[in-house]
């Protein structure tokens, strides 16, 4: 693969290389940290479109901070690619998101230009604050600077952290980078030359002494000459409501312009007192074609050919769970018109986009606000809707006080698809969906489901869909179902009630959810090995088949159970039931295989599961040290 | 005790009977409303400010709307006495937050004038939001009211849920009752004749004419055009963040003046559109002396002497943990000064005000704002700092997101002292400490702690400032100690080792944090039942003592694990700390007594404790049942 030619790219080893280039220069720079991101990227795949979108806002604040001194916080991560370029990991941006390499997003443990690690979304403004509170107290003067997109601050975590530090006056720095048109047109030179004149020490010192002079005047008048400045300016240059969480706000200025960047950074950086935000505008994708043309099918991509924009598909062996989801909810849709769908920025992760081409007006994504959309979802259960709540595993986390005080306490019947339930690939220990049935799980009264096969989950779906008696969830973990004929409609599940899917007399394997056809295969291992497998899908973590659990636990010589989740989950509920059930009677030999208790690293979705002793393998090891055999080395397979 | 005269509430049976009242009426209904209340409250106990600062708004609100076929929701709910008082609760407001009686908050299964239940803050907007949408779905045409004090506006979700609300235009009315001078200036009259002006139809009608005329301009100078006009009327009546959020702002106005109240809030329920927020002022505590003068004093009130405003004080035998918590801070601040407080709205219920006075500097109280707090707190671990981030157990459910993903996963050392742990009391189940072992322990690298008497947190909270390796949590309940002496500082303990309090043979007790005390008062009745019993205190969930749960198991017949907390945590650990070490042999009678799977109605704390099966007598008697013996009945006590 050939790489780009990048002359003045490859003179910087890091940042403090950038010092004293002219403004061509690092534009010049901007241009070929570029090229060598489409580069990698079309090697690795990864995010593509946001990193594109902040090449020169990368490259003029290495340029203008001092890094890592100054502290520079990515929201989300996932735009860093050209800010790991340029800070000494050039050399490995060709392993990105690939197991052993770079991270996808910024992590701590990576370098020391990544002061605080990031994924999930709205982060970065609470962590900066933090900080600058702490250099403040430490008698330090570096800045800080929290980078944050539009996008980003839909999120009532960032307002919060706004708000916090608007109150608290704290020497910040944010930039909000905004590719989207939407909060504020383009106006081009007028607002490039507004921008330096606001961020500049001139306007700020006239203002500040026109504050001196109104404080002299009653409240009510010292306010309103306050307000009359903010709102003037506001009125020409936009963000108002910044203003009025308390901070200084310039912009909005051309983010893809280094020659307008260099001097606005310049100015915040030298002029700052209290909080700043300064409002860059940019485009996703900007300066790869493709990308520009069609910002949402670049924003994360697979391998793809640089010249063409084509991407590598790898050839599903069957639909994906996700859409199998988005399926089954139009067809429950069809049948009841209370049924609607609620996502939190996650359409197309979700299934929630064909629901949505389906039944439009029973389709609501409310933006990165996991909070509101399980209360919104509760809301709607209170009179009697059939809300299906679409929200990652991992996402879930940040609604979590509203499952419980909104829906759990209530009793309310919100419906929560849990999709990338488990190890998630190349995203991550960030996006894993490790936690949800502990979590959950610990909740009285809620029911929690999860799909072992494709069709099962169109079962779920319609369980769900005929369940009103309280809040009910289903987890189905990402990526592709394993190959089983779907039915029209699913059928409603007993509530409570697992299934036996083979018979064996020796060894029982229980599964929860995804790992139904590893115990399969591991079940024949067994078979090979001398050992009579059952192998059973628990379908429910709550309420327990506690008498499949029995019947298992009684039949059964040795018992597994395997779910892709943390301790405090299914294996704790089987635990507690076969105690309750006097089963642990020191003549059956249990172990409950769950994720292990510690974080593990991008990787492929099976070598991740490998790691845990989750897969196949390391079912039949665990079945073979209960019973003392020596241990098992699997056949190196194909 | 003597009741208030209250002719013309007395005709009241419910809101419907409000109709057709003179102003004056109401405002005398409203004044018999807050007689009773104080009358009530002076009996009871409870909260008293917010409820005697919505009094008149409250009447209004059941004057003007058609509830409960309109919605109502208040939010946190606990201003609500005068609500049901108006709802056909009147005759038990008396029993409110006893044993039996009527919740201290809204409740869905208490009366069909609750739409929504509440007790955290925040939450009203997203479910009106719900109910708006769901109205809209099937047709309906009723009004969805939310009211929400200006505190709840500094979370998160509620900004979610206004940014969602503008952006869908729902039809939703929003009252925001502020109750802090902060956010506008008292400007009488004029303000209420503007409230009055821009809400009603005149005005809104030329506002949607001049809209038409502008949209015809180019976009540009039709966006700076709806500005316009939107400032100008921002800047004579405030709101403009409200109007940035896509709400039309109205207000603000008194909201003790019916007169007042009563024209605005026809005039929304009438003309509205799209969303609409009514800012009204009120003052806490209005109407009574005592409360006027001390807001805070009185925003949750003992029984008190109505004359005198005298709060009855029960003598405390022991200092409460939330103060033994702020006194060991405060020493271990004094040795570090890298030690730092912060929370979340609760400095007083977390002992955070008290660390404050000694070191305001090092001092953060984030508004409500969990989420926020948590990374705030992680950001300056990330620096290096020593942050204690104290949230109660209840609320901590806010921040999961952050504790997982910007501490956990990070593996930063922040600390979080967690108060309010287990069951609390008056409160109720939103406010039960129940889930945190749980939601805590599956996460990989945390460490947790539970304080089994007060010395025990002085140790924790030493051992919490040592501890530089990772997340640490140590949770204590509400209330006062158990009386044992107190060290002048903690001891350092060594991470994950428990502690046997008490020798015996052949029932071990392993007590994790608050049941301790009940623990050694079962153990006497065991004894003297002829059975010889050891008393462990785990003072670890996380990472667990293996050593010496296994040396429990093996050296007795009987174990009982013992915590104030839900399945899927200590109970569920020991669980599987006992299978691996394969010492579930049949010998061994072990029972894990935790919260049950139901939300446990509010009652005095040993009421609650006790019905969970978790007090003495529950241990007794689940020894008797694990050993075979006919069931135990506890002698009657004094």
């Amino acid at each position: 693969m050939e790489r780009p030619n990048t002359p003045l790219l490859d003179t910087i080893a890091d940042p403090s290389d950038l010092k004293g280039l002219s403004h061509d220069e690092l534009a010049q720079i901007a241009e070929e940290v570029r090229a060598e991101m489409i580069s990698a990227v079309s090697v690795t795949g990864g995010h593509l479109g946001a990193g594109l979108g902040v090449v020169e806002l990368t490259v003029a604040l290495h340029a203008v901070f001092n890094t890592p001194d100054d502290k520079l916080i990515w929201d989300v991560g996932h735009q860093c690619y050209p800010h790991k370029i340029l800070t000494g990991r050039r050399d490995r941006i060709r392993t990105i998101r690939q197991g052993g390499g770079l991270s996808g997003f910024t992590k701590r443990a990576e370098s020391t230009y990544d002061p605080f690690g990031a994924a999930h979304s709205s982060t970065s403004i609470s962590a900066g604050l933090g900080m600058a509170v702490a250099r403040d107290l430490t008698g330090g003067t570096n800045n800080v600077v929290s980078v944050i997109g539009d996008g980003s601050m839909s999120a009532g975590m960032a307002y919060e952290a706004m708000n916090n530090a608007g109150a608290m006056d704290a020497r910040l720095i944010v930039i909000l980078n905004d590719n989207d048109m939407s909060i504020a047109p383009p106006t081009g030179a007028m607002s490039a030359y507004l921008a330096r004149l606001v961020s500049g020490n001139t306007y700020r010192s006239v203002r500040e002494g026109l504050k001196r002079v109104a404080n002299k005047l009653p409240p009510y008048w010292h306010k309103k000459a306050a307000q009359a400045e903010e709102f003037t300016r506001s009125f020409f240059t936009g963000g108002t409501m910044f203003e009025e969480l308390g901070f200084y706000y310039v912009g909005p200025i051309d983010g893809h312009n280094i020659h307008h960047l260099m001097p606005v950074l310049e100015n915040v950086r030298d002029a700052q007192t209290g909080p700043i935000l300064v409002h860059v505008r940019t485009q996703k994708g900007k300066g790869y074609g493709p990308a520009e043309a069609s910002s949402d099918k670049y924003h994360g991509v697979s391998k793809f050919n640089v010249i063409t924009g084509e991407q590598a598909k790898s050839k599903p062996n069957a639909p994906a769970y996700t859409r199998v989801f988005g399926q089954s909810l139009i067809r429950e849709a069809e049948e009841d018109n209370r049924v609607v769908g609620i996502t939190a920025a996650m359409p197309g992760g979700t299934g929630i986009d064909m629901f949505g081409q389906a039944f439009p007006a029973r389709t609501f994504d409310v933006g990165i606000a996991e909070q509101h959309a399980v209360t919104f979802a509760a809301g709607m259960a209170s009179d009697g809707m059939k809300p299906f709540c679409a929200i990652y595993s991992t996402f879930l986390q940040r609604g979590y006080d509203q499952v419980v005080h909104d829906v759990s306490i209530q009793g309310l019947p919100v419906r929560f698809p849990i999709d990338r339930a488990g190890l998630v690939g190349a995203d991550g220990p960030t996006h894993a969906g490790s936690f949800d049935i502990a979590y959950l799980g610990c909740l009285p009264g809620f029911t929690i489901m999860a799909a072992g096969d494709e069709a099962e989950l169109v079962h779920m779906v319609r369980t769900a869909a005929a369940y009103d008696e309280g809040p009910i969830a289903f987890r189905y973990p990402r990526g592709e179902g394993v190959g089983v004929d779907l039915p029209d409609r699913g059928s409603i599940l007993e509530i409570g009630k697992g299934r036996i899917v083979r018979e064996g007399s020796t060894v029982a394997i229980l599964s929860l959810g995804s790992r139904l056809k590893d115990a399969l295969v591991a079940a024949d291992t067994l078979e090979t090995e001398g050992l009579s497998t059952t192998v059973a899908d628990a379908r429910f973590a709550k309420p327990l088949d506690v008498d499949l659990v029995a019947r298992l636990a009684r039949e059964h010589e040795v018992l597994i159970t395997v779910e892709e989740g943390s301790v405090g989950g299914f294996g704790s509920f089987v635990l507690h039931a076969l105690n309750d059930a006097a089963l642990l009677d020191g003549r059956l030999k249990l172990a409950t295989l769950t994720l292990p208790d510690r974080y593990i690293d991008q990787d492929s979705p099976a070598k991740m599961v490998a790691e845990a002793g989750l897969d196949a393998d390391g079912i039949v090891r665990s079945v073979f040290k209960l019973l003392g055999r020596e241990e098992y080395v699997a056949p190196v397979r194909a």
